[in-house]
This record gives C-alpha cells, sequence and structure tokens, in this order.
C-alpha cells in the first residue's frame, strides 16, 4: 500500500513524519475520513469543504484545490489497485499533507442484520458552545478517552454533552425513532455536522420521514422504538441494545437503510 | 542535536516517526516540559510523575522507570554538550519514548526587569470537571486555539474555565497578588498542576505570604497590585499590562523571584 | 386550625399577611417541613439547623431559639387537636415567623405496597455550584416549573442537575439500587440536604448496605434493580416505575422501610 | 396610598393576602413594574404582553384584559391623586391580581448628572439556556442573593451569567460603549428583556449609533469608553465607577439620554 505524503507515494511501511511535525508535537492536524461506493468518491466535495472549515479554524493553508486532490486519490487508487476505496486525509500546519488510500474494509454483514451493541460513555463531549464552526482533529481529549475506555464488545460508545443532552458516538452521529418520528441531535448540541447524518436527514425528508433535530434527553435513547448510529464507513448501523435496553430493527431505520442503498449505489 | 528515540540517538533533523503513530493519527501522546537549573535536571520527579498519571489516564504504558529515564537524558546532554537544557519527553501510544534534549533557550532578561504583556483569551479553557487527574496531551484544542488567536505582542494568553473564572495561561499559570495576599486560581478550575506553580506556592509558605487557592474572578485580575505568570523555562515572569491595565513589579513578586532563584541555584 | 403569626394564633382561613411581605413581594423567605412520628417531633434539631442555614444565607434574622419553637409547636398541636402533625415553618425578611400545624395526612399504604410512577423532568435544577449552604427558599423557578409541568399521575418528577446528572425530585431525594450496593446523588451535584435522605444514608450503615454519593448518571436510574424516592412526610416511597421502566420494590428497599419504620418508632 | 386587590382599593397598610397565597407560599407569582412619563403609562402594552408570557409559563391566569388593566390603573392614579406614577402589577396563581400605585419617586439629578457606582457580583446569573420566554418572577434567587450583598453605596450589582458573560444588573441592564459602538448582552446569554433596554436599541438606530448585542466578556466592562444601566424607573443611569475602573459620562451616553428624553416627553 501506497501513502500520498506531500507530492510523493510511499509505501506506508516505511513513511514517516518528522517528529517536529506539528500534526505530532501539538496537535495542530485535521483530517478527513472519505469512501467510495462504486469506486466513486462518495460526497466528496462535502467532505472537502469540512476539511477546509477545520483548516481554516485551526489556521492551516489547504495549499491544493479540490480538483487536485481529487487526482491525488484516484491516482493512489490505481497505484494501490484498489475496488472499492477508505481515504484518509490529514493536513497538518507545515502544512504537509497525508492521503492514506486504502481497501475498503470488509464488514461483518452481520452488524446490519442484527444490529450492534453501544452504551453511554460517562465522558462528556466538551465541545465549544460558542462555535458555529466544527473542527475535525485528532485534538478531542473526550473522544479519545471514551474510546479507550470503550468494552470491546461495544461498537462504539455513544457521548453526552457536558449538560447531559445526547451528542454523538466518538466516531458515529445517533438517530433514534419515536412513534414514526426520527430525531437527532441539533448542532447546537455541539456536535460534528457527520456526511452520513446530513445525508440521512436529506433522504428521510424524501421518505416523508418527520425529522427532527433538536436537543435530545438520554432519557429519550431508553424509550425509543429503534436506533440506529450513522458514519461514513458504516453508513446506517441499526443499535441490538443500549446497554441492557434492547432494541428490533424496525421500519424505519430499514427503509432509510434502503433508501442509503439506493442513493449511493451499493445495490440497485 | 541529537534526540532520542526508543533506544537510539539520531540527528534530529531527520528524526521521524511512522505516519501510523497514533501520537499523529490520535493524538494519543503524553509529554513533559524539563530544564536544568546549573546543569541539575529541576523537579524531575515529580514531573516523571505527573507523566506517569498523564500516561495512565489515557493508557499508555511508559516501560522505562524514573532512574532509566534520567540515564537517558544525563546521557542526551553529554553528547548534545549542553550546559543548561531543555528537555521535552513524548510517551505515545505504540508506546514510542522520544526525548528531546536541547540547549536551554536565552531569556530576555527584560521579561524580569520590565515584566511581559498578556491578556484574556475569548477562548474558553474547556477542562473536564471531575476529572481528579489532568492530563498533559497534546489533544487541548481549546489551549491551541488560544495559541493561535494570541497577537505577537503578548507574551502569553489567559484563559478562563468554561464558568468564566481564571484558569491558566496556554503555557503558564498566574497568580495575582492583593493587599499582600498571593492568590492562584485552585484545583477545581480544571487546570493543570504546573510544577513551577507548586514550587511558587510552596516558597510563598517559607517567605510568609500568605496564599490563596481558589475559585478567582477575571475582575480580580484587572483590580490586583502585582500580576505574575509561571512556567518551567521562565520561571516567575512578571505582568507589565494585562490588556490596557498596568502594572509595577510589585514587593511580592520581587520577594518570590529571589526565592525561586535562590532554590533552583541560579543566583547565589 | 389555628396557625401562629409572630405570637399570635390565627384562624389559618383568615390568617393573612401583608401584601408588601418580602416573602411575597420578592421570595425573601425560607421554610421547613416538619412531622411528628407517634407525636414527636422527627429529626427536629436538624431541621432548626437548616433553617437557620437557609436563614443566615439570605440574611433573614432567627430571633426565637430552638426552645421556644418547639414549645410553640407543642402548643399548637394541643390547640389544634392533633395526633400526628405536619408542620410547616415561614421565616420571612421582615422577619414574620409563621408556623402551620396541621393534622397529618393520611397516605394511601399502596404507595408503599405497589410504589408510585416518576419520570425523568425536562427542566434542569438550577443550583449553585459552589454554594456550600443550600438554601431551602420557595425562591427555585426550576422546582416550581417542573411541578407544574408534572402529569397528574406521576407521584413526583426527578430533575437532573444542569451537567444532565440525577439531581432530586421537586420534594424528594433519590435513591437506586444496583447489584446491592446502595447510591444516592451526593451533595456536589447541587441538592438539597433532605433529612429523611440523611437518615436513610445512616440506617443504610446500621444495615451494612453499602451506600455511594457521588454523580449519578440518569441512565443509571434505567439500569438499577430498585428505585426510590425519600421525603419527610412519606418517608421511604418505592417506585414502580421510572417512565416506561418497570420496577420491583426490591429486597434493599423493604429492608431500609423497616428499618426506618424501627427508628421513627411507627411499628414495633 | 390605595392598592388594587382582586377589584377593590384597599389601604395599603393594611392590604393583606392570605398566608397561603401561592405567591408566598411557593413564590408563584409574576410581576411587572410600570411608570408614567407626563402622566402616560409608558410602554404599556409591551409590559403587558411580557407579563402575559411569564404568567402563560407559570400557568397562571390573566383574566383582565389590557383595556381592563389600563382602566383599574387610571382609576387608581385618580384615587391616589398622582401626577407622576410607578405601578407594580402582581399576578399570583389563585389567581389573585394585586396592583400598587404609587407617587413616582423623586429620583436625585445627581445620578445623572455625575453617574452612579457599580461593580460586578461574584453571584452568577443561572438563568435558564434553552428557554425561549424569559419570566419575570420573585422567584429568582441568584438575583435575591446578588441584592442582600450589594454594598450600600453601589446604585446596583453586574451579574455574569454562569459561564462568565455579562448578563444583567439585578434590576437593570448593561450597556458600555467602546470606540463608538453600542455593546449588550443579548438574549442568548439568559437575560430578561427589559423595556428600557428594548427603547434604548430602538433608539440607537434612530441615532445612527451602531449597537451590538451578543455575548459580552466582563474584561469588555473594564475595557470600555462609557458605561450605562437602564431601567423602568431610572431610565438610562450613566456610570461613574466599575469597581476601581472610573468612567466619564461619554458623548454616546449623553446623546441617547437625550433621544429617551425627546422620546418620553419628559423634556422638550
Amino acid at each position: 500500500m501506497k501513502v500520498y505524503i506531500n507530492g510523493n507515494w510511499k509505501e506506508e511501511k516505511t513513511a514517516t513524519i518528522s517528529i517536529n511535525n506539528p500534526g505530532f508535537t501539538s496537535a495542530r492536524v485535521v483530517y478527513e475520513t472519505i469512501r467510495t461506493y462504486k469506486g466513486q468518491l462518495f460526497k466528496f466535495k462535502r467532505h472537502l469543504e469540512r476539511l477546509k472549515n477545520s483548516a481554516d479554524a485551526m489556521k492551516i493553508e489547504l495549499k491544493n484545490n479540490l480538483k487536485e486532490i481529487e487526482e491525488i486519490i484516484k491516482e493512489g487508487i490505481g497505484i494501490n489497485g484498489l475496488d472499492e476505496a477508505y481515504i484518509r486525509i490529514y493536513l497538518t500546519s507545515n502544512p504537509d499533507l497525508i492521503i492514506q488510500i486504502k481497501n475498503f474494509p470488509v464488514i461483518d454483514p452481520n452488524i446490519y442484520k442484527m444490529g450492534i451493541l453501544t452504551d453511554i460513555s460517562e465522558i462528556r463531549r466538551q465541545a465549544f458552545m460558542h462555535n458555529k464552526t466544527a473542527i475535525k482533529t485528532t485534538a478531542a481529549l473526550d473522544v479519545f478517552l471514551a474510546r479507550i475506555k470503550k468494552p470491546e464488545q461495544l461498537y462504539d460508545y455513544i457521548m453526552l454533552n457536558r449538560e447531559g443532552y445526547v451528542a454523538e458516538g466518538t466516531f458515529s452521529n445517533v438517530f433514534a425513532v419515536k412513534k414514526g418520528v426520527l430525531i437527532t441531535p441539533n448542532m447546537e448540541t455541539g456536535i460534528l455536522s457527520g456526511i452520513t447524518r446530513e445525508v440521512v436527514i436529506e433522504l428521510s425528508e424524501k421518505c416523508q420521514i418527520h425529522c427532527q433535530q433538536r436537543l435530545v434527553e438520554e432519557k429519550e435513547l431508553f424509550e425509543s422504538d429503534e436506533l440506529f448510529l450513522t458514519h461514513t464507513s458504516g453508513g446506517i448501523v441499526p443499535v441490538r441494545a443500549l446497554g441492557k435496553k434492547k432494541f428490533n430493527r424496525g421500519k424505519i431505520t430499514t427503509r432509510l437503510m434502503a433508501s442509503l442503498q439506493a442513493f449511493t449505489g451499493e445495490k440497485k
């Protein structure tokens, strides 16, 4: 597997950065995780916009334009001989542009059939309250601590914000369904705007499912009829259990999964 | 200058880490900044304790004991031919142990005579409220954002905590003097326990200066008689101005500076 | 029924205060609710201490001492011809001392056999974070709003604090039992120190039940084995349902109820 | 002086409410303070709207309409033989409607010439964060505590909100002027919408003074060029000192004072 570092393709195993790279010495690094569906980059423009926003907020200059980065990724997919790709872009403050392009991981189909396990982390999401622009950076101690405390059997941990409202998973967004209504934390909660979350909200409209973006109480998760997580590589992932509370994969989750599959072209 | 990486001494300019080092990919890295006074490591044991605490909290294993790390540092001081050293220890979750040992920087003596400029940052310190153990990690977006917004002429920016109480500088701790009493934010404010801060509190007791560790209102800084910052490389640094508010270097600051110099052996 | 107002016993129906009483014009009033068990005042000294604390915090002078107030109450129990009494003391900033002494209400025994219904209120308890002394005053808009939004069928509403941790009911304290351990929010949560809560904590020690006073996550209530509320007039009140989550009256609740009955002398 | 209670005019000295009035027993009472200028009710409709909002939020029914309340007030001004009136309306949950109509107090003209003293209270405004409707009720323990801690010489105490941003005085709103720009805390800060504050914002537009409604840092008050408070009975009140920080009455304050006087008809 080859990785792109500032214009060169290097073997990933031996690819390195300086120990003085600010991405290492002071977490001055923003990133995006992108995937392909049927070989096509998914919502690439939106991911690049968000990368630009994050970079601006941390005063990191993004020198390459969308077209150039798209070309690099396509080149990498070719060089690495991939069908379906999982891409990670790091931009550090040198600036260094690092793009990892890997085989898209095989996802156990059971997680879609059976649903996954999740729970509420005791670590609160310490997001900024008055910061309009979310910043996707590695410098998120709260998310990190939740991750390392996560029990093995859990797919992801759901974090509350510092006022105790449902925020987001450590790498996913949260959706609940109650009495036919789709409910998801709004941006005021202090979450990152997940691309898959945005797509699901758009698809819910097409499916004529009413979607509420608002403050969500923890208790609402325990009293919802359906629960699912969303993230780039997994899409919509139904929840089988939140702690001790069991869920069945419900109708609305199933409908949105089908709708997302149609949208991404995964299935016809 | 040579830098220590996992048992080897490498030229700093070419020293690298893998692009997959978790310290880079997910800010899983803790660190300490240590200095020598007259060639002797200052409060080394306390720094190592704190490194151990930070590492434990982030589930990073510190494989070397105090003695071993001390030996590495001494070896590095010799290899790099230094009189006075500035040391940075990084511990990442591989685990990789990286120790940078540099010449202690020349500090402009004017900052002690004239005092420095500081101000209140609009970025709030988002520290955990119920976390007993402070974690010294690069993953501190709040500190990072305050740093990049800091105007050039300021020595450091003072941050408030998320309830608006005085917390700490981006690399320093804050002390005010009012009517002969030394005042500094307590740990409940959500700050890191700076080693120099701890030393100054101990020295104040010896100097029979009453020191209050408590919640400090922002307005108290504007109404104090003296103000100073503390940090490892600078020691006690008097403040000449907080925004538009001017300060003279006061008696208590001067006494504590003398006391610290005596303690560190800088002057007899 | 006669009520005590500043040295006089008046018919409750016609007893009045000035429209300029600060307890009315600016909620400058503290109060206590006390009961008798078998005709004896329960934890009277502790209630008076708390009344004194509340009054001090609001700069209201309590002119009568414990003995005098006890005498007034005993006199009132006689005047009103009561066996078991429910007493409310108001102290306003004139100061006016008003003591209502009523027949202790008949409590439906079913609430102890079957348990009661409760739920989580969406109104957060806005308690002061750094205020050591809790103040029992009518001036608590949060508690008031939770009360008026409480559905009829609920016995009491449980409030979270402003960080989303379990705080207290609008007139009760909350205890959960999980795996044999008694769990109740600690004072740092920003709650009032309920007298019955204090008694239950003491009794748990005698019963060798381990009791944790700490921050309690909302999810812990949904995952506990037993749940009960405590308050002056009701004692220990088992919970049958928290929202949709059902509970059986458990062993530890039953043991503590028996222990409280023995302590209060209600049953031999 | 006569006071209106539920249809009757009673002597204020002997006017009473029941000790069981919920406004006394549980602070279930909302209120408004209104004044006349040249005998005319000032912004009466806006005050009534706010009373209605407060009452709705506390589920208190306001049975009289605007016209009826206006008639009662006019009748009271006549009965009490007043030129300029200070009116307080209380609405409690019985519901009881109480209207006090007094002589408008003589205000020392020096407060306008010389300015008043104020300072920052250590008591934080604990306002609800997600409550769109502000509620003007006596049940505000934070405001009450700030008031009783206020030193005699201060006209009013300025409170910060619980994140440390400037909120409001205990009975006034806060305006700062910096480099020709008028700055005042926005509603998101968690303040009550003072009627005089609203009028001043409208007048600033007419005077072509740019007015920013936003989060205001405490330090901005200490670094502003002019500072003034606004409230119903005082109008615009210039600040001479905020703690130790001195202010001169500035041009913009003077212009807005003139504009308000013209608007209210106080001076031609």
